[in-house]
């Protein structure tokens, strides 16, 4: 994999499997920091081919005890586990609400078992592109699957869960009035449904019932979701879980699509890039170019409106080409 | 008001009462329907003198029984009230769970009162901006007062809410775990607290600790955060509410930065459109110009960066020039 063979020190060091440089790539990634910038880069070409699982769902069903289980079932197996956590914050203060309770203390023994929380600050798309950015290290550093958990239930896990390869949907018995958002959000990003805490009254009628539902609903890529039982605190189905993950690689790695649908992500990603440094140029502009600045008084004052000056504003930009 | 004589028929009769006409440049608006550009380009210089009322807070907390008790109480005072309700739905089958019950009923007899449900279909910053235009619209068909009722508590509804002029985020006695995620994406927002179903227990206390909340933190702007108890139900409290909302339009509309708070979200509009109009041109070229679909295939295979890659973009387009 050494097509890049002089990697900055900061890469050198998170590939060599030093978990301080690790974490500090990734702060660097949720800082905004443009260091970050060059080892992301340097690091591009060891990327794409772990097993990245999204669970997703909402506040109640154990996801935090689900991935406790699943990473224990991974280590006993040998594989190594990084685990991304999203939790919910506000996007004013970035204030993160869940901690990392316990998972950090066996982070710390095991250096198979990588666990960071980060907080969703900033515009959802910020969040799905750093929380890509940070999948990316883990990779480099040699985590070949990765679990990202988010908390919530809305639209910014959906795009969150875009980056991931494999994305369970968790629920758990009698959600009430959450089962609503539940399907309506996230039903159709899921390649595979887990009805935690089986061990609750009800299991039986929500895996039934959301059996159903997928087998009613158009499969995505062709893949009809499976359904699977798990409840962490027994521990049980975390092996049928992981089978069902396991199975969706295996379809996901041999379709057609593949390749496709991978060039499409990286050039939305491009674009993406491109965009808002086009964004961030004009926004200063907007203040500093007197040209611009008129431009914007007479929409202040309502005798031009923002669309015929963002019109306005894409011919001068072509006019100068 | 005239600035620009010469309306389009559709703007005309949307201008001139005509419901039927409001209704079409909304259905416009949510399709994307590029007829409903011209409409709003016409009718901007009539818009920005509403009091535009965000309601936001998680599901069960009553708001839609809230916000008939506010009509209802409005209407009684000789108020227009134009109301959009913002719903959750499939970002991908754009299907609206809940459906606009009795409340279309009241509007078809009384043309003071124009309901309309919107799906939050697409991305976050599309439904800000379409719930933006319709804002517009029903401002510029006479309704002076707007009322934006949001289902859900997250970034959606955040983003959303920047579009409101005065912003009460809505919470009922024992949540439990939604108090969490209120607190966590919606407590910064909050112009106006409202304890609803004042007439459950721990109403009182619900309002205790929402005002000490409001006391410790740093208020927006200078506006220290009110806090009102209701009950759709007896009804009671709806005057207290109005009048707080009234308290907040007063110093808000008094405010020395008010004009430069317009500015910047006019300037943030602008920005928007241009950069969106960019990266629809981009990805179109992605596929269609030889000299970046070869870009393209270098990140694809892995031997370029995504970073790069838009570095390169950028480049190109300022040589161009």
């Amino acid at each position: 994999m050494n097509r890049r063979p002089r990697l900055p020190a900061a890469a050198q060091a998170l590939v060599s499997g030093d978990r301080r440089a690790l974490a500090r790539a990734i702060t660097a990634v949720e800082d905004g920091d443009p260091g970050a910038d060059a080892v992301l880069k340097a690091l591009f070409a060891r990327t794409g081919q772990a097993t990245v699982v999204g669970l997703a769902g909402p506040l109640g069903v154990g996801k935090s005890s689900l991935v406790n289980a699943l990473v224990g079932y991974l280590r006993a197996r040998g594989r190594s586990v990084g685990i991304v956590a999203v939790d919910p914050s506000s996007p004013f203060t970035g204030g993160s609400v869940l901690g990392d309770r316990i998972r950090l203390e066996r982070s710390a023994d095991d250096t198979g078992v990588f666990f960071r929380s980060m907080a969703s600050r900033g515009s959802v798309g910020g969040v799905a592109s750093a929380t890509r950015d940070v999948i990316r290290l883990l990779e480099a550093a040699g985590f070949s699957t990765v679990l990202v958990e988010t908390v919530g239930s809305g639209q910014v896990d959906v795009a969150i869960h875009e980056v991931a390869t494999t994305r369970v949907v968790v629920t758990a018995p009698h959600l009430g009035d959450e089962v609503q958002t539940l399907k309506a959000g996230l039903f159709e990003i899921a390649d595979v449904f887990c009805v935690n805490k089986a061990d609750l009254p009800g299991a039986e009628v929500a895996e039934k019932d959301l059996s159903e539902l997928a087998a009613l609903g158009t499969a995505r890529d062709g893949w009809r979701p499976m359904v699977v039982r798990t409840s962490a605190i027994a521990p049980s189905g975390i092996e049928e879980l992981w089978t069902a993950i396991e199975a969706h690689e295996a379809y996901r790695t041999a379709s057609p699509d593949r390749l496709a649908a991978e060039r499409r992500r990286l050039a939305a990603e491009i674009v993406e890039r491109v965009r808002d440094r086009v964004a961030a140029d004009l926004a200063r502009s907007l203040d500093g170019e007197p040209s611009l600045a008129q431009l914007l008084d007479r929409v202040v004052e309502r005798s031009l409106d923002p669309r015929t000056a963002a019109e306005l504003v894409l011919a001068a930009r072509a006019r100068r080409r």
